[in-house]
C-alpha cells in the first residue's frame, strides 16, 4: 500500500457527505422538467402526476439537505417546506423573465423557443432557484447550481445576486454577476457583461463589492461595470464594451468609443451605443 | 390539489408535442457518429451498417418533425428526404471547414486532432446541419441545434446566418454570429467575435440587421463587427478587440490601438493588429 | 448502396482506432473521482478500494494508448508507469492550485466550495493532468483532455504550456492559454484573458509564439498578451482589459484606459486596475 | 424495400399500442419498491416520498392503460382509482402469505430472507396484483404480470385462479395453477404441483376447467390434480407425485405409491406421504 | 501479484474472443422487437425505419460472427446472407407457432396474448432463429440462444433438434428437447415433457439418441419420452406422466395409471389421459 | 396523508438495510465476469487489471456486509479477507465441476460452450461461493445468491447443502438440493430431481432433514430422494422418476417401473434406468 494510496484514503474519509455536483445537476434538471414541459422527455398527463411529482422532489431536496448537516442551520425539513411553497412564486418570475427574453430579442419566434434554446433561460431559472435555497440559509448548493448553469451556458450568476423581475439575458456566454450584485426590475444584459468587483481582498468578502443596476437599464455587449459603490441610474443604456467604475445618474447612455486605424495609417473614430 | 398542481398540469397539457432539447441533442450526437468515427464510440465495419444507419437517421429525423405538425408546413417525408438528399453536400462542407481549420491553426498536429478537440469543428458543424433544415423551412428544430453547439463550445451562431466555405474558428469561447449575416468563402473569425446587431428592436426582426463579411477576410480576437449595413470588403484583416459598426473596403486592415499606462504614469500606444 | 454511403464507409475503414472524446471524457472523470472525492458520487471507504481504483486507472489509460500505436512512441506500459509514478506530484500541485483559487476569491466559503463549484478547478485540473502526458509524449489525449475542460468551463489551456505552481483562476470563461505559453508561480488570472500569438503561420509552429508570465503576477478580466517574446516581469499587475504586445518588468502595474461618453457629449477618462 | 420489409412494416403499423412486456414488467418492479423495501435499492425515508411514490404509481398504471381503449372496458381512471383503494388489502394479504411462508418453511430463519429470496413471495404477490386488475376488468395486463413471474420463479399462476389468504409456496419451480382453480385458506403447495385442466378444448374456454382445492390443504412436490370438477376436501394432505382426476374427502391422506426395483431384481414398495 | 492473480490473467488472455452471453441475448432481443411488435417497447411508424433496422441486424451479426474465426467455417458474410434471405420464412414458421398456440390454449384470448406473455412463444421462436443459424454451420452462438430461452421460459430445446411448424407449447416450465429429437408438424407439447436420450456416454454424441415424435402427437404434461429409435406413430396422445422408451404405433393413445391409497388404506386406480 | 401511506412508511423505516436482492445480483455478476472471461464483455488485457478487479470485488463485498451488522457476527474485514483466501479454491472447485460437465455430456462441443450456455455451471458455481459465505458465518446474502441462480436456471441449491468436487448438473430445470444434503465427489444429476425432506416442520429445522448422496452416484431425471437418514451409496445408479426414502447400499442400481396402458386396453411394463 503506497503512501499516495493511503493519503488519497485519508481524503476519502476526510469528505464531508455532501451531495455532489452530480446528484446536484441531476436533481435541478428533474425540477426543471416537471415545471418546464417543454424542456423535458416526458409531459405530464394528470394533476396526480404533477402532484406526485412535486413530492418527489420535496423528498429528494431533503435528502440531498439531510446528507450533511453543515449544510443548513435550519432543520431541512424546514427550509424545504418553505422552499416549496415559495416554488410557485419562482416559477412565475422565471415565467415573467421568459417574457422579457421574448420580448427582447427580434429573433425570438415564441416563447417556446426561448424555454427550448436559450441560454438566458437556462441561467435565470437556476439562479432563482438557487437564490431562493441561498436566501434560505442553504450553503454549497446554491452555488453549486448556478455553475451547473455557468458550464452549461457560459453566464456565472452568484446565487447571493439580488435580481428583479424581468431579467432579460441575450446570447449569454460570457456573462458574470457577482455576489452583492442588485439588478432592478426590466434590467437587459448582453454576452461578455461583467458586473464585478474592484477589490478581490478576502477581508472584504462581507462588504458589497459589485454593483447596483436599477430598473429599466440596458447594459450591450462586452460592458464590465465595477465596485460595490457604482450605481447605474434607472432606465440607463450603458454601450458595448464600456467600462465603468463609477455610477451614473439615471437616463445617462453612455457609449464606447475607439479609434479605428487602417492599414494605410488613416484614423476615424467609433462611437457605439447598441450592439 | 394545491392551485400550483393545477397551474403545472395546465402548462404540461398545453406544451406542443415538439421534441425536447434531449431528444434533438440525442439526434444530432448520432449524426455525427455517423459521419465523423473520429468522434464516436462505435466505428462501422461494413456498408451495410453505414446504409442501415442512414435510413435509421432518416425515420428518426421524420419521427422528431411528425411529433409537431407546426415544425414544417411541408410534409415531414419530403422534407427529409430532400435533407438527406443534400447531406453528402453538408458533409463535403465540413470536410472543407476542417480542411480550413487544419492550414489555419499551427497547433493543430492533424485534421483527426481538429475532429477529436477542435470547438469549432463542433460548431460549424452543427451550424451547417442547422442551416440546411432552416432552409427546408424547420422550425425550432435548427435552433435547438445551434444552441446545443453553442452550450458544448461557447460559439453561438444563429442558423439563419449564411456562411460560405472553408470556414474556420479557432478556439472559439464567446463567438456571436446573427441571424442575418452574410460570410463569404475563407473566413477566418477567433474567440470572441461578435458579428451583431445594432438594433433589438421587434420590429426590425425581417431586416437585416447582423454585418456582412466578404470572402478571405480575417478576424482577431475580441473583434466586435455590428449592423445589417456593415460589410467587411473581401480579405480584409480586422484586428483583435477592434469595434466596427462601418463598412470598410477590400484589402482593409484595420487596427485597434490602446493606450498602455504603467505604474509611474507613462503612456505608450499599442498597435495590435494580430492575437 | 449510393456514393454517400461508400464514402462514409472508407472514412470509417480509414479512421484511426484511437480513443475517442467520450471515451477520454470518461477517463477524465474516473480519475477526478478517484483523486478528489468531494467531486463524485463515491466515497470510497477503505484502502482496498483505492488501490483498486488506481490499478484500474492504469489499466484503463493503458488500454486507451494501446489502440493506437501513434498515439506513442515509448511502449504504453512505460508512458503509464511514468504518468502514475508522479500522479502524487500532479495531485499535490492541483491541491496547490486549490489553495491559490481558496486564498484568491472573497466569495470562496471554503476549500470543498472550490471543489464543487469552480470552474477554474476543474479546468486547471485537466490541465495538469493533459500536461503531464503531453510531456511523456502522448499525443492527441492530452488535447481532447483539455478542450474536455474547455466545453465544460469555457477556459481553454493548452497542454504544450508551461504552469507554474499556486495558479488561480477565477470565473474563467473565456480564457485562453496557448502552446507555448510560460507561467510562473503563484499567478492569478480573471475570465476572458487572453494569453495568445501574433502570428498564426504554419511556418512557426515550433517557435515559441506565447507570452511568459514571471511568478506572482495578477492579469484581470479581458486583459490580453500576445507573442512569444512578450515577458511580463514578476509581480506585476495588468489591468483588466489591457491589451499588450510588449514585455514589461517586474513590479509593473498596467492600467487599461477608456473614455467614457455620456448621453449628453461629456466626455471623462476611466482608469482601472482591478476588475 | 423487400416484400418481407413491408410485411413486418405492416405488421408494425397493425400492432396494437398495448404496454410492452418491458413496460409492465418495469411498472411491477416499482410497485414491488414501494411496498416492499427490504426488495428494493432505496428505502424512502419520509411519508412525502411513500405519498409521491403511491401518486406516480397510480399516474403510470393509467398511462399504461390509456395506451390502448381496448384494454379496460370502464374507463382508465375508474379503473385505477379502484385498483389504489384496493392496495393496502392486497397489501395485507401478501403479507399474510409472507407470515405463511416463513411459519411453513424451516429452512426460513426470518421474514426478510422471504421477501428477498423465496421465489414463491414473488410469484404470488405478482398473481395478487395481476388478480385485482384481471377482477376489474383489466385484460392482458394481469396475464403478463404472472408471466413476468412465471419467467423468474418457474410459477405458473393464471390471473384468473382464486387464491384464498396464507398461501403458502415453496421451492416453486414447475408449479401451474390454471385460470378456473379455486384455492382456499391456508393451503400449501410444492415445487412441480399442478393444478390443471382435462379438457384443452376452445369449446370450454368459460367452463370451470380446474380444480378445488379447500382450506388448509398441503399438496406436496410434483402432484397433479386435474379437473374442473375435483375438490379436495378441507385439510387433506396430497402426497408428493400423487396424480388425483377425482374429489376426494376432507381430511383425506393421500399418498403415493411406487415400486423399487433394485439391479438385482428385488422390488420392494415406497409409499410416501411428505416430501 | 498472486499466483491467483496470474492464473485469472492466463484465463482472460487464452478466452477466445466469442461473444458473452451478454451480448448474444441483446442480439436477440433486437430481433425479436423488429419481428414482433407486440413484444417491444418500440413500434416503427416507416418502411425506411424497418429496412433500417434489417440492415443493422444483418451488421451486427457479421460483427458477432467475425468476432472469432472458429465460429464458423464459411465467411461470415455468407452466412449472414443466408441467414438473411431466409428470415421471412423462419418469421412465417413463427406465425404458424403462434397460430397452434392460439387454437391449442382455451385460456388464450387473442394472438397478441401469446406474443406478450407466452414463454412458448419466445422458446419456439429462439429455438427456430437458432435452428436456422445451427444449419448454417454456425457454432456455440445457436446454443447460447436457446440457454436464453432456457432461462427465461424453462424451455429447453437444443438447435440441432428438428420441428416441424405449427409446433404448440403450453406454460411449458421444464421441457426438454434433445439435440437429434425430430418433431413433425401440428404437434403438441405440455409443461415437463422430456424428449430424452437413453444413453449420456460421450461415445454416443454422434448418433441418433433422442426420439421421434410424428406429425399431429400430443404430449401431457408430465410424460418422458426416451431414445433414438423410439417412435411415436403420427397423432398418437401421449398422457401425462407417461414414461416411454419404445416407439408406439400411429394413433396410440398411452394412458398414465397410478395408484392412489388414502389414509385409511383403501386403494383405487388413477387412470389418466390429458392433464 | 393517508394510513396506508404511514403503513409503507413504517415498513421502509423499519427495513433493515440490508443489501438488495438486485446489489447482490450485480455483484455476484461481477465476480463471474472477473473470473470466468468467456462469461463475460470485458477480457481483461494485464495482470494489473485482474488485481485491481479482485481489489474492487473485496472492497464491495465488504461494503455489502458492513451496511448491516447482523449479517455477520465476525468482523467484515475478517470474513472478507478470509473468503478471498479461498477464492482460488472455489475457483479450482469450479473449473473441475466444468470439467465433470463437459466430461457427462455427449451434446457439448467444449468446456467453452458448458461456460457460455449450461445452467449448470451458473448454478453450481453460485453455490459454491454462497457455500463458502454461509460457512464463514454470513447470513441472507448466500440465500440470495442461490436464489438468484435459482430464477436463472430452475435448479434451487440451498448454500447450506454440502457438495463435494466434480458435480454435474445437465438441462437442470426443477432440481432441488435442500440445506442439510450431502452430496459426495463425481456425483451427476438431470433435471427435475429433487432431494428433499420428508419433515417440514419448523421443529425440526436444526436436524439433518435431507439425503447423504455418496461419492460416483448418477441421479436420473425426474427422481425424488428424500430423508435426512436416506443414504445412497456410493456409485449407485438411480433410475429415472424413482422415488426413494429409504437408504440403498453402495452400487444399488434402482429402477423406475410404470406400467403402460395403450387405448386398446393393454397394458405392458416400462422399466428404465437411464433418462
Amino acid at each position: 500500500m503506497s503512501d499516495f494510496t493511503r493519503k488519497l484514503f485519508k481524503a476519502h474519509q476526510a469528505c464531508p457527505d455532501c451531495p455532489s455536483p452530480q446528484a446536484v445537476h441531476q436533481y435541478f434538471e428533474q425540477l426543471m422538467a416537471l415545471l418546464f414541459p417543454e424542456y423535458t422527455l416526458e409531459i405530464l398527463r394528470s394533476e396526480t402526476a404533477v402532484q406526485a411529482g412535486l413530492l418527489r422532489l420535496e423528498y429528494e431536496l431533503e435528502q440531498l439537505l439531510l446528507r450533511n448537516k453543515h449544510l443548513v442551520s435550519t432543520p431541512a425539513s424546514e427550509v424545504v417546506a418553505t422552499f416549496f411553497s415559495q416554488l410557485e412564486e419562482i416559477y412565475d418570475a422565471i415565467q415573467q423573465d421568459i417574457d422579457a427574453m421574448y420580448a427582447g430579442d427580434p429573433a425570438a419566434k415564441s416563447r417556446t423557443e426561448i424555454l427550448r434554446s436559450y441560454p438566458g433561460f437556462y441561467a435565470i431559472a437556476a439562479y432563482r432557484v438557487a437564490h431562493a435555497l441561498h436566501h434560505l440559509g442553504v450553503r454549497m448548493i446554491p452555488r453549486m447550481l448556478t455553475e451547473i448553469a455557468h458550464s452549461k451556458t457560459g453566464i456565472d450568476i452568484h446565487p447571493g445576486a439580488e435580481i428583479g423581475a424581468h431579467f432579460c439575458i441575450d446570447h449569454g456566454t460570457g456573462i458574470v454577476i457577482g455576489e452583492t450584485t442588485k439588478i432592478g426590475a426590466h434590467v437587459k444584459i448582453y454576452q461578455g457583461v461583467t458586473l464585478g468587483a474592484l477589490s478581490v481582498d478576502k477581508a472584504d468578502a462581507d462588504k458589497k463589492r459589485h454593483p447596483t443596476i436599477e430598473e429599466g437599464v440596458v447594459i450591450y455587449a462586452g460592458a464590465t461595470i465595477l465596485g460595490g459603490k457604482t450605481v447605474i441610474g434607472a432606465n440607463s443604456i450603458i454601450g458595448g464594451n464600456v467600462w465603468l467604475t463609477k455610477s451614473v445618474p439615471a437616463g445617462s447612455k453612455i457609449y464606447y468609443q475607439s479609434k479605428m486605424y487602417d492599414a494605410s495609417g488613416d484614423v476615424s473614430d467609433v462611437y457605439v451605443l447598441k450592439t
